[in-house]
């Protein structure tokens, strides 16, 4: 499926189901609207898949890996080569990630879409480099156009085969040393909030480290002028090249009717533009959490998105994200696990 | 154990170990801090187990299920007859707590310590009924103080079994119609706020029956004035069955060195007996979320405890607690699964 495909095939999710949900859940043993978020969150389940009584699905983070020409410009507090060795780390299964992954019950699934290291055979990657990272935002696009539109089709082609597959849940992962930067950026364009307002401190810089990345991102931004109504043009200046990845992950997702976890404030970028693409596929999005990162909460609220945790995490990798998924597939146990009243032969409150 | 042997038994956590097991998160392959609560329950649990690799622990709900004389005065939204009912239903497994219970991994066990029901012979049930319901304490004491110590050393010897079995992390749960209006009566002793701060809405009732619910309470108190520095006093006078076994176990697992889960409102004014009567047991404490139940708050606040969650649930049962045990357990495999960046070959930040 191309991206226009895909744009094309995504519809609004269905309301009828939503309410006949609650109708459900409003008939388990408990009080009308005590199980709150969870309750929420099977009506957002099952608006998108349409299923009123859903097995539980099986769920799978995608974990893209990237780099950012930008890392020399110092934004980070880590080195460059972390990227790739993080891509090893999630492979041996030894990061934060793959230990929330198997704590809840989901798969990890990592690509390498733009490291700038040749991993040669390196079993369990999924090897769909579009370039050895992106350029250097500050002096040139992040990327080219085609370069973008085949990082995109990167995700759209993992969540369509994901969807053949029998996956039901989707959740968002990302590694990429410097990837707060151009999130930042796309953020300040995408929002329209200012560049301070939206940049943090990612992996931990300091007072000055921050002044400096507030001023590259300034500098970026100035340079290309990205336009807000082109959120590929976005994607393509000051983007990167996980952050396609994802965008194309979320929009698969939503053309094959899965519901999709964000984890934290690069998934947050991506689902800028994702969102700016395509207005409707919003609602087959669910934040996992509130992200520390200080720009998160400018896309969640440009979005309107009531993230499920505020754990202070700021990792990223997908961590928060499988927590979320985690939480996704409680409601759905509540929904279809639960006894009613009738068959408990509980009273209820009109007894 | 005793009660008195119990409190004596009570000991500080040991901070020393919070350090080193905070030096151990610090060289995971992840940024300072980065998995935010995530850091701190791992350092809280090792804190009170003494261990700097913990195993994973089996973890336990305890449920207690009582009735309240109190229930008469129309200050709940479900008949009385509930209490019985959901019993049986946990003992099916068809209730909330016993479906997050099952998707996370821990056991739920049913306490009848006090249902105004005859269930003879019941499979699974943990029979310690101490009286059938308590009395109504706008007319006179909820229970008497043999009552209140009989009912406390239910949840002791509860705690302590399971000290013995082996079972490192106790949540707690509860099922009885009516038991906001004494939980908010304690609250309002125990935390000094006035009645109509600490009531809340309970499993549902309107503006009226609120209105009604506040002023029972309001009579109770002014009947029996309890005495704040006598806790025992409180929990005789205007307490409940399930709140004694609630305190009981709280107060056995610290004993124990068990870290224990609370739940929501219920279980807060439980701790704040538990508290009130041992200080040093608020270490051992953690609140899984932030109820809806207006007077959670208030009990949060004055035991300094910061939920990990806040899905706006308001069903008791212990199914806050079972979400919470999952991230303590998450926690826990964060400190003990994770690679270090030594291990890992990761490029550390000083590099």
């Amino acid at each position: 499926m191309t991206l226009d495909e895909v744009l094309a095939r995504i519809q609004p999710v269905d309301l009828a189901i939503a309410a006949q949900t609650q109708a459900r859940l409003d008939r388990l043993t408990k009080p009308l609207g005590s199980l709150g978020r969870l309750e929420d969150t099977a009506r957002w389940y099952a608006s998108i898949t349409g299923q009123l009584k859903p097995n539980v699905p099986r769920g799978v983070v995608f974990t893209f890996a990237a780099d950012h020409g930008v890392a020399a410009e110092g934004v980070s507090a880590y080195p460059r080569e972390v990227t790739p060795q993080m891509v090893l780390n999630f492979l041996r299964g030894g990061a934060g990630v793959n230990v929330l992954a198997r704590h809840v019950g989901v798969e990890v699934r990592v690509v390498d879409i733009g490291v700038a290291y040749d991993f040669g055979s390196a079993p369990g990657l999924i090897q769909k480099k579009v370039m050895p990272g992106t350029n250097n935002l500050l002096v040139e696009p992040a990327m080219s156009r085609e370069q973008a539109m085949e990082a995109l089709q990167v995700g759209i082609d993992l969540a369509v085969e994901a969807g053949r597959e029998g996956i039901g849940l989707i959740g968002t992962g990302e590694m990429g040393i410097g990837n707060t930067t151009p999130s930042a950026a796309m953020t300040a364009v995408m929002t329209g909030r200012s560049v301070a307002e939206v940049t943090g401190r990612g992996t931990g810089i300091d007072d000055a480290g921050h002044a400096h990345k507030v001023a590259v991102i300034q500098q970026a931004l100035e340079r290309h002028r990205p336009n807000r109504s082109d959120p590929l043009e976005v994607l393509t200046q000051v983007g990167g090249l996980e952050i396609a990845g994802l965008t194309g992950l979320i929009l698969g997702a939503a053309a094959e009717r899965t519901p999709v976890v964000l984890d934290g404030f690069i998934a947050g970028a991506a689902a800028l533009i994702a969102v700016g693409m395509q207005p409707l596929c919003r609602d087959y999005l669910i934040a996992s959490h509130r992200s520390v990162e200080r720009g998160h909460q400018a896309i969640l609220e440009d979005l309107g998105l009531k993230p499920l945790l505020d754990l202070e995490l700021r990792l990223g990798e997908g961590t928060g994200a499988c927590l979320g998924m985690s939480l996704v597939q409680a409601s759905i146990k509540i929904l279809t696990e639960m006894a009613t009243f009738e068959e408990a032969g509980v009273s209820n409150r009109e007894a």
